[in-house]
Formats: C-alpha cells, sequence, structure tokens
C-alpha cells in the first residue's frame, strides 16, 4: 500500500509518494499560483498527484489516501480548508475538487500540525505518547500530537505556540495583532533582527565578516551560529539571549501541557545540538522549584519531509 | 451508590459523602496536623470518613470509591502522593493507608486537577469536552479535563497555568524560580499588591475607605471590586490593568490549547461577571487577527464544594 502526501504552501505545491515503511519514493513539486481561485490550484494539484502515480506505474487503486497539509485552519475529517489567510482559501471542499480527478480518500490538515505528525510517525518522536513540535523559521508554529493523534483545540485551531505572549507591555508587536508574542523573540527571523542590532553595535564583529559580502543587511542565523562557533563575544551574547527566549516560551508550554518531548523544528532545527543543547540548559534553569526537567528536548530530524509524510498518513491517524 | 469525596488541605481535612447526582449529603473536616507523619495524618482521614459513614448510617459497602484531591503531584491510578511541599509528603502509599482501616477502592488526584473536574462533572463546564480550570486565588493554579478525563501531561505536572511567564526578563520574581509568572500578576494576591501600591499613591481613593479600619494594609480583593462599583477611579485603573494581565494569561491558554471553555476559579469567582466580562472582552482583543473568540469564558460555580465532588468521581473517571 502507497500513501500521497501533499505539502501545499503559499508558492510551491510539493507531492510526495510514501511507502508503508515512511520513504518517501518519488516526490515532485509546482507552482501554487496562489493569486488562482481554489478550484484552479487544486486541479494542478490533482494532476500532480496523477503525475507522481503515472511515473511510479501505479493507479489510484494502489493508494491508501492523499493527505494535504495547508496552512490555515482545516477540518480534516471534512476535507475543507476553512480559511487560510496565505491561500485566500475560505471554506473549500478540497476534498471533492480532488476527486473530480482522483478517485480516493482525501484528507486536510494544517501544515504545521502535518508535519508534528511526521515526526512522531518516523522521525525525532518517534514512539514517544506526547509530543509537541515547536517550529522555529520565519515564524513559530506549532503541532500538539497526543498519543499518535494531533490535539486540534475545539476549532481546529490549538498549537499556535508563537503567539503566547511572553513580554506583556512593552513586547515587539506581532502581526496577530498582540505584543510580545514569542514569535517575536525566538524565530529565526528575530535572531537576525537581535544579530543585526548587536553588529551594528559591534562592528569588528564576525556577525559582520561572515555575513554575504560582509553587510550586515546579509547576516542569517547561520552566520549568528557560525560566528559563535569561532569564538565571536557579539555573537555568543546574542544566541544566548536568544536561547533564553527560547527556553521561556519552551518552559511555558511544559509547565501547561507537560509533554514527554518538544521538537524543536523549522530552519533552525539544523543546528541540532548547538540549538538543543543551551535551550535545555536554560529550561533545566526555569524548571519549578528545581526539580529536574523530565520532558526530553530534541531537533527535528524529517527536515522538509516531515510535511509531506505526515500529510500521506493522515488518513490512518483519523480512522 | 455514594462517593467520598475528600479535599486535603495543608490545613484542613474536608471529606464529604456525594450522591450520584452530585449532591454532598453530609460533610466533616478536621485539622490536617501536617507536621505530623503522612501515616497519622492519613489515619485521622479514614476516621473522617468513617463517621460521615457512621453519621449517615451506611457503610464502605455503600460506597463506590475514596477519591483524595491533595496538593502537589500524584499518581491517581496508583493511589500514591509522589510529592507535595505543602505536606512533607514524599512517594505516600495512599491506598494502602486508608485500606488499613476501610475496605474500598482509593484513589488519589492533585487538587487542582481535582476541583477542575468537579466543575466538569456538574459545575460551570456541565458538557463541555475541552475544559480548562484557571484559579484565580493566593496563587494560580489550573486544571486541564479534556473529553472527560484529566490531562495530566506525562509525568503527572500538567496544568500549571500559573507559572508560564507572560513579562520576560524584569518580570516580578515567583517562588517556582522564574521572573514574571503570570501566578504574580493574576492572582488575589497581585491583585491586593497592585492596588496597595495604587493606594499609597491616591490616598484619597475609596480603596482606602472601604478598606477595614480605613487601613492600606486590609485592603483585599472585594475591595478592590466594591469600590470600583462605587465609581473609584483608582480602583477602576488597577482592575482594568488586572483584567488584561488575566487576558493575557487566558488568551495565551486559548492559543495554544483552544479549549471549548475556560472556567475561572478560586476565591475571585466568586465575582462573576464583574470579572468575567471584563476578561473576555480583553481577550477578544487579543484574538488573532481579530478574529471572533470562540472559547466560553465563565466562572466556576461549585466554590469550596468543587474539590470535594470532583474527587468524589475520580474513580469513575478512571476506569
Amino acid at each position: 500500500m502507497y500513501y500521497l502526501g501533499v505539502d501545499l504552501g503559499g508558492t510551491t505545491i510539493k507531492v510526495g509518494l510514501v511507502d508503508e515503511n515512511y520513504h518517501i519514493l518519488h516526490s515532485i513539486s509546482g507552482p501554487t499560483g496562489r493569486e488562482r481561485s481554489a478550484e484552479e490550484v487544486l486541479k494542478d494539484m490533482a494532476m500532480l498527484c496523477l503525475e507522481v502515480l503515472k511515473r511510479q506505474g501505479i493507479t489510484e487503486k494502489d493508494i491508501h489516501s492523499i493527505g494535504i497539509g495547508s496552512p490555515g485552519i482545516a477540518s480534516p475529517e471534512e476535507g475543507v480548508i476553512l480559511s487560510s489567510s496565505n491561500l485566500n482559501f475560505n471554506h473549500v471542499d478540497v476534498r471533492k475538487e480532488i476527486q473530480k480527478y482522483i478517485q480516493t480518500d482525501v484528507y486536510v490538515e494544517n501544515d504545521a500540525n502535518a508535519a508534528a505528525l511526521g515526526e512522531v510517525i518516523c522521525g525525532a518522536a518517534q514512539g514517544e505518547d506526547n509530543v509537541v513540535v515547536v517550529t522555529l523559521g520565519t515564524g513559530v508554529g506549532g503541532g500538539l500530537v497526543s498519543e499518535g493523534k494531533i490535539n486540534r483545540g475545539s476549532f481546529f485551531g490549538a498549537g499556535e505556540i508563537g503567539h503566547q505572549v511572553i513580554r506583556f507591555g512593552d513586547g515587539e508587536p506581532c502581526g496577530c495583532g498582540r505584543k510580545g508574542c514569542f514569535e517575536q523573540y525566538a524565530s529565526a527571523t528575530a535572531l537576525i533582527r537581535q544579530a543585526k542590532a548587536a553588529a551594528h553595535l559591534y562592528p569588528d564583529s564576525k556577525l559582520i565578516s561572515l555575513a554575504k559580502e560582509g553587510l550586515i543587511e546579509n547576516i542569517n542565523a547561520k552566520v549568528v551560529f557560525d560566528a559563535a562557533q569561532a569564538g565571536d563575544e557579539t555573537a555568543e551574547r546574542v544566541l544566548e539571549t536568544y536561547f533564553k527566549y527560547i527556553a521561556c516560551g519552551i518552559t511555558n508550554i511544559i509547565n501547561v501541557l507537560e509533554p514527554s518531548m518538544i521538537v524543536l523544528g523549522g530552519g533552525m532545527s539544523a543546528q541540532k545540538e548547538y540549538l538543543t543543547n543551551p535551550v535545555t540548559k536554560y529550561v533545566q534553569e526555569e524548571m519549578y522549584g528545581g526539580l529536574s526537567l523530565k520532558t526530553k528536548i530534541t531537533a527535528a530530524t524529517l527536515g522538509n519531509d516531515a510535511g509531506i509524510i505526515g500529510a500521506a498518513f493522515l488518513g490512518t491517524t483519523l480512522k
């Protein structure tokens, strides 16, 4: 049996055929063209799915289902995307549209939730029963997976880890409308902002010399880690503060939900133990009354494949 | 069938006999004497249980089980209190001790969790499937109840709503070791501290004239609400800020967990709509992208009985 997983992004539609051992056998992608109608976008998606099947020499009868991870809020069992500001999708019956072209079961899910499920099924959190995946990228997203099932909350909107305020009053304004959200301190975007501010103050820092063309505006997350690993004190201080921000939001989640594992995903997860070791240290310092930290903190292992793999197996977790 | 519920506090042990309709038929209490050994405290508890049965003319054969809500961390199915700083209980096999005197099933649970369960079974959250109870009292506690079951997290410690940091960096120090915890801004203790500070700045405020003997040190939570309702501007400003603090922590919880209902419990719940209306207004203002608030916010209705009733029915939710 095979499983089709779709990672529907604002820019690209990625489709992958996954086998029972969670391996992506073949994947292709195409432009989303998000200015178009939902019907047109979903027709392209169906064509990509059919193309993958054709290339692998199989038919719709050989697949269990199609699972789709999408930005926004989705009702997985109905196969409907309720809203998605990235795509201008509003109450779109994805299942009905896809089934115009392919006769198989179709499920949809929020993309962060799908990626979290992927990490639980066959990534960093395999075998863990109570997992929070925190995605540190352009923004900060999240997914809650408990006993193999995604916890969507009561209205399909749970897991917005990035939109907990950690700085009441005078915090950084956030796109969600609040001030002081975790996302404004713990995202890759935030790290870059913090590093650029430090580079302006310390122009001799390797933060600048390691950036492309030696320009402050070219500082990215990797430059900050590289500069710190090269012993640059400014970069070290920037990262220390950044890790403390991450630890603050992670400790909040542990105190409320106490998962068995927290997986740090998104672009930042490429730093692996350079990220998880200091974050774990600071979280331990924040534990209630100095008790020892029981929740494991680890980096995601599936990278960009998490979305496709998690989506592919949506149908098996819903039934 | 009857159910015995015990609310084990640092000062008092309260025991109630509850019927199938969730009515407390009879209750008695005795001093905890927490400086004593666990064996002695639990023997007294068993005697109180037997006394309630005797007074109601029934025996241990007429009860389903005994449920005990206790401060600290408990393993409900084993009937063991793992730790409780309030009681100096450390890995105490409560079930075994109680069964020396009464032959029935015995369950233990964290007291905030037991009270949350009570509100779900027959209080403010009856019929709701996904509930967070936030206790605003001396501290800020919490309990998560999903589909009628308490969510304890992976190590029996979930629900510490009060220990999410909402003010990173320069926040108020908290007893848990962190700085800027929600508890330090949203508890009754915090409200009183905020009101006393305001009263020092505005000595003509009704905050002082309504306090016992007209003394700042006698300002309590009720005085703040009474002064605001009497039109005192200083009290109104204090409450406005206090409600915004509460709304901050509540919105964080909604963004992460998205429960169908949040119940505000603890001593502050006596203010009912004077608490829930402004908090709901400020939470609505914090909703993601201005979307409408779907989670209901309401005041607890069982008061101090929630702990006994929730404890009494522990055995029915575990089996």
